[in-house]
């Protein structure tokens, strides 16, 4: 990607690029390196007040996305900024709004308000919305509306969006006709559902060049959206996928020499067999693009623990390329998550995203293994907080012997107590 | 082995063999030929009242263990047995006793009658106990005091005990020397620190057919432990660890010339990219005998959510040849679980076991996923709840729109809805 077409994310690298090379522990070459040759960006809208803008793309640190957002059934912008709280204190690097009710302007103000780390929004949302309030049919949306709530967003301060650019009516036929469970993604259904019905392409593909020229201004990255990702494990890897993958291809090199920044999102529900190749043959053809995954969820019968599917898939997505995991919580295909699905939600994806890491012999992550392992041989207990994901939970859960330095698991059967005097 | 060899075996078989046909989806001659080769083993002392035996060793379904007991901080016989319920309401297939605090025969033979699967111990802890509460260190330990305990759990009707005779003092060297933490296991640090006072060897090793003796008539199977399992991703693998394997081994192919049943316990902390080698290593090196595995734990750093760490490596392990998987709980290197915790570790195991038979393409972990499948596609709740690992988080979380089949996540945006009607 040539910067000098993006001065937005120029002058967003001319602050922050010290603080990134401290943070990644990757020089300014390499950084700068990553984001030219789009195997990295740089997420941060000048527009978001009090912003810290994140990098994204291995080698820098797998970051990890929080799902936020009201729903009909709960719209209350209190309890989802209690949420923002709860995602920020468990170490999210980014949270999406994907609110579809009450007023989404407002609370999408307020969550950029109170979220210093960067802020995603699928902005078809807000269009469908719109229209269901409407009471119009999804098929009577005007390109034009879908362009008018984008650029909003964007002046707003929104940091990167998710639009299901590559999803063409070839891919939404291939996946309804052959498909298991057809499409699952919101976004990727009301494009699919327009298309079909007004036999038409896909606005954001036969208007892509729009949409970079309302972007670049604000250095808005696009999340190319897996609108066609597989919903059930027998769907995984089918044409319906790949013909989206292969747009999305061509969609984000356009953009890459227009000067916007691009990642790509994967899938989605595949068995444990399928990742690695799965993930190495989106990479492969995405030419390295940053790959943002939700899951992989490696099994579709665990409703209430699609958080630890998701953690399964996902510590291998990462050893394979995965650059960013977007959690799944424990209220995945089941109701809307709580502040508890949330901080699970997190850590979940950081457990995964923090294995798959130490698979890559990352030196950040080992240095924590091995900070971890000398206080345990040590039985240091305020050196195991440090250096554990989740210190409070160190913290809450460690009842100590009265008279030892043991667990109370174990006490006098202190396993590493038993041989110290040898 | 030699089923003529050991008539209690026989017995259960005959009394059993049928049901364990349907249960397994396996012939009786697949039954039979695997638990003549070893690869499989029926868990079952006719001791045990009401029990209902276990077969272990893929391709019987993979199989999940449950460990309970008191502590010194905590030991209620009454909370272990609301927690044996909570356990098998999660359907755990097996529940081990790791007690070492309290009555220790009175809780064994209450967890024994209130749980009709199958019950593990580790006879070493109770002599541990005796040592402790008499004052006495462990190298005071006289081996006719171990072999007493074991005689007594088998009479009492324990149906496999975790024995650590392939620990030998060359292998304790190794793991005190050349490791970042030692030896971790509480049974094998008994025995290490018993071994390197005495300058003897393991009498679990020296006298491992009396051992037989004892185990035979009652059909308790030996759990071999891995006292040498690595308590640090950076042990993995190594010396120690293996040298232990090697005597496993020869240990198992003895006990099943004498007629007693095997399992071969496994690591233990090791990285992601290590899983799959070294499972497969084990299970070549052991003559396929089932492994029985506690984690792998795919990093050091995440206390408090080790059971999902430990399912990532489950499931991977699973994948590679894993027949048994020892849970993980939230409370795992920080304090005693409590009944949400065994209840989150016996889900977390399972959601690591069906993951791998999906990966497996095993006939009965593929068929719940299209029943699930089948549920979600026609937004047929009940089904979705039946297909479930965890019916009663789909009653209890699935939050349903008042006037829709929807669910509250995503309400009228329902990608499964949205294209019914085309």
């Amino acid at each position: 990607m040539d910067l000098q077409k993006n001065s937005a994310l120029q002058d967003l690298l001319s602050q922050h690029l010290k603080d990134l090379t401290t943070c990644e522990g990757l020089s300014e070459a390499e950084i700068l390196a990553g984001i030219k040759s789009g195997h990295m960006v740089l997420l941060g809208n000048p527009k978001h007040p009090n912003l810290s803008p994140c990098l994204i793309g291995q080698p820098a640190r797998v970051k990890v996305n929080a799902n936020l957002g009201t729903s009909p059934l709960s719209s209350c912008l209190e309890s989802e900024l209690e949420k923002v709280k709860v995602a920020l204190k468990a170490e999210t690097d980014t949270i999406m709004d994907l609110s579809t009710a009450g007023d989404l302007d407002k609370i999408r103000a307020a969550m950029l308000e109170s979220c210093p780390k960067p802020l995603g929004t699928v902005p078809i949302y807000a269009v469908g919305k719109n229209l269901i309030d409407a009471d119009r049919g999804i098929p009577t949306m005007q390109p034009d509306e879908l362009f008018a709530e984008i650029s909003k967003q964007c002046a707003q301060g929104v940091d990167f969006i998710t639009v299901h650019c590559g999803l063409s009516k070839r891919g939404a036929d291939l996946a309804k006709k052959n498909r298991t469970l057809g499409i699952v993604s919101r976004g990727g259904s009301m494009l699919a559902k327009w298309m079909l019905t007004n036999k038409q392409e896909n606005p954001l593909l036969t208007y892509f060049d729009k949409l970079l020229e309302i972007c670049r201004p604000y250095n808005v990255t696009l999340s190319l959206g897996d609108g066609l990702r597989p919903g059930a494990g027998s769907d995984a890897g089918d044409a319906a996928q790949f013909e989206e993958v292969l747009n999305l291809d061509l969609l984000c090199q356009r953009a890459q020499e227009y000067g916007v920044q691009c990642m790509i999102e994967g899938p989605g529900h595949m068995s444990l067999d399928k990742v690695a190749g799965q993930i190495q043959a989106i990479k492969l053809l995405t030419h390295k693009a940053p790959l943002y995954v939700l899951g992989p969820l490696v099994c579709d019968s665990s409703p209430g623990y699609d958080h630890i599917a998701g953690a399964i898939g996902g510590a291998i997505g990462v050893q394979a390329g995965v650059d960013f995991l977007c959690y799944l919580t424990p209220a995945e295909h089941l109701t809307l998550p709580d502040e508890e699905d949330v901080r699970l939600g997190v850590y979940a994806s950081r457990v995964a995203a923090h294995a798959g890491e130490i698979a890559l012999g990352r030196k950040h992550a080992l240095a924590r293994e091995a900070a971890m392992n000398c206080a345990r041989r040590n039985l240091d207990w305020e050196g195991m907080q440090k250096a554990a994901l989740d210190p409070s939970m160190v913290e809450k859960r460690h009842a100590v012997e009265k008279t030892e330095d043991t667990c109370a698991m174990c006490g006098k059967f202190c396993a590493v107590k038993m041989l110290k005097d040898i």
